[in-house]
């Protein structure tokens, strides 16, 4: 049996590999015309599709999701044309293949060209909703590689359905169906041969938990490109526009508070504290926001405050500073100084994104610079890390990792590049 | 004992990590002045330096190695010299930190900087001679990164003396000592305590035999760059120049045997190979080198040379080519047409550095693109394959992956990048 799935998932590795080599040379009219047979076929094959979810959504409700998540799980008419407008929406985009990225000539005549190419096949590997089957396909698509998929099991039927609809558009538009794949199977096995088959797949992308991420490092023997968690800090300097602040905890924190790019420990200046409170903690108060604080913060919060949202301050512990919430929850310290709120961000922050807010240029870039992280704020929410926020159009997801891709990873971010090198007879002396 | 090593190399991981927050904020300056106090130490140290070397010489010896062995392990005064001027030149190089990528506006006023920053710890093994020591800790703290190296046994005793020289160069610069690490233990266990060290190492160098790349991938955490070995794959086309292919494949196969980006297999259009043994094969065959033929070639080689260098003439088994010579040995094979041969290089080689010899412009462009390679080359040597003849002034080594740097790996390539967004306040909504 389990020789069978690794025969199984190798014969999708073996199939992907010689896809792959079509797709490397495609043009983009040819990726163009399938992704948009790729968006009439998930409409054709609508009732399919629907039919294949009301499976998995009844397959949730047996075994208790909530409601959140069998909302998460759903697919109707409404959210498939929304991802057919995704898939029409790549198709308009530039081709990230091909393009120049250098060129130089040596005094021996050699001419230099660095060209960027599709990395290859990627396999992704996923626990959230179907129309993640979609996205992370077209994508890969559209920067000319193939995808092996491999979805969570609350949507194997969903993403089955999605999967066989996005094949026929490939066949439609003349492209290999093998170019994107699902694994038909939820075996968590399934993940350990896929990390172990570095002879067909050129990268791994991990979408998904701690436990899922641990999986995937442990067992990959290909590159991996880490989408990780968030722990977002924001700084408030003594300097800070107080007004400008509040703003921007509010929407850092409330906006959407179950997502990577969300605000989960804010560092307060010491001489800002009181101050701080008396709008802007009131504000985190009125909007349910529980605030955990340190002992030093605690001390300094107007007593008037601390009496009437007491249902909503609390003692934080260590664990506090080191947690992803991704809930109504902000853990806060003060720090005596732009120093002691680098360091603390360097010591329990995630390096996704990280802001400070200030009217002081030079405490501002002190902070851009010494903050290692993907994305670093000066007087801007930590909300904007986000593909279609940079204008990349799209976004395959936010790397934590430092080598390759760091940050929100667009189409670019999904290639490699060669180098093509014309002479006339040179040779090396 | 294994306790105490892995608690050695954790020790050793978190100082560099510490280290890494200095070098990261280090100015070209600062870090220049280093550099060239590193290179006055390599010569002020050169006794100490030499009589370690001496001691790596006598061990060498009484274990057998062969003479070029012993050759490659000796240091000298040249030697050193050569050295030290290696870190005056990587001094006088353009920062490859701070560079800005990319740089654009959005219409909420949001400014992004896309800007080149250390990666932070990069760990190298390598089994090579001394030098590496040096290059590789040069080229790590010239792009702000720190380095944990771990060397092969035979050079112990000249690795500790050369990166004890070096880092009394870094403390007289003012910069951390912990900024340059050798694992001063060669216990094949540091390996793999390297390998799975993910919170202090950003990412791992592995330069050396297929063993050792081998355990590197399996045990890895973070991000590997494989600097693997190079099978590469020389294409004369039926239009091809014969005289130029001529000099190409001597220089490819005979000037250095011994490299990566020497060639090991030879291909060959079936219309031009009688012609091309006339002078070519000759040509190969008086500097001794030995053709391992398929048997569609071993025919068409003219009886008459097949009977003058038998001794040098085989018959070529399917391991051959798959094999890295590294020898004056050269697999032939004949291709009935430039898609056979396109196959074959994308089955057999390594994607490390192929080449075409044609006059045929658009079977030269098909090959270009067709060749999923990191160089792919048309009518010059695959001998150029090499940071320094790319114009990078210096280079790491040649990464054989796919991503963050394919190919010659310069200054630019040992660094990551961060977003620094600049707002007046901006939220998302």
């Amino acid at each position: 049996m389990a020789e069978d799935l690794t025969s199984r998932i190798h014969e999708i590795g073996r199939t992907a590999r010689a896809a792959a080599r079509v797709l490397a040379t495609a043009s983009s009219e040819k990726k163009n015309a399938a992704l948009l047979a790729m968006a009439d076929q998930l409409l054709i094959q609508k009732e399919a599709i629907i039919a294949a979810n009301a499976l998995d959504l009844e397959a949730g409700q047996s075994h208790g999701l909530s409601g959140a998540m069998l909302d998460r799980l759903r697919i109707d008419e409404k959210r498939l044309s929304s991802m057919a407008e995704g898939i029409r929406t790549a198709a308009s985009l530039p081709d990230p293949v091909g393009r120049i990225l250098k060129e130089w000539k040596k005094d021996n005549g050699l001419l230099f060209q660095k060209i960027s190419v599709p990395i290859g096949v990627i396999g992704i590997i996923y626990e959230s909703r179907p129309n993640v089957t979609s996205d992370a396909a077209v994508l890969c698509l559209k920067s000319g590689n193939v995808c092996i998929l491999r979805g969570g099991s609350e949507a194997i039927h969903s993403n089955m359905a999605i999967a066989a609809a996005l094949q026929a558009g490939l066949a439609q538009g003349g492209l290999p169906a093998a170019a994107i794949q699902l694994i038909p199977v939820t075996d968590r096995e399934a993940i350990r041969i896929l990390c172990e088959m570095d002879a067909y797949l050129d990268c791994i992308v991990p979408r998904g938990g701690k436990g899922l991420i641990e999986t995937v490092v442990q067992h990959a023997r290909m590159p991996v490109i880490k989408h990780y968690h968030g722990i977002c800090i924001l700084y408030v300097d003594k300097a800070a526009d107080q007004e400008m602040a509040r703003e921007i905890i509010l929407n850092g924190k409330c906006q959407r508070p179950g997502v990577c790019n969300t605000v989960e420990t804010l560092l307060l200046h010491r001489e800002i504290v009181p101050a701080f409170f008396e709008k802007g903690g009131k504000a985190l108060w009125e909007q349910g926001v529980e605030l955990r604080c340190d002992s030093t913060t605690l001390a300094l919060i107007p007593s008037a405050l601390r009496a009437e949202y007491s249902a909503l301050i609390k003692e934080a512990t260590e664990e506090d500073f080191q947690t992803e919430f991704l809930d109504l929850i902000l853990a806060v310290k003060t720090a005596d100084s732009l120093e002691e709120a680098i360091t603390h961000i360097e010591s329990y922050g995630s390096h996704h994104s990280d802001a400070i807010i200030t009217r002081d240029e030079s405490a501002a870039e002190q902070f851009l610079q010494g903050v290692d992280s993907a994305t670093v704020y000066w007087n801007a929410s930590t909300r904007f890390t986000d593909g279609g926020e940079f204008g990349f159009g799209c976004e395959i997801g936010i790397s934590t990792d430092k080598l390759h891709a760091r940050g929100p990873m667009g189409l670019e971010e999904l290639t490699s590049y060669k180098y093509k090198i014309r002479g006339t007879g040179q040779i090396r002396s």
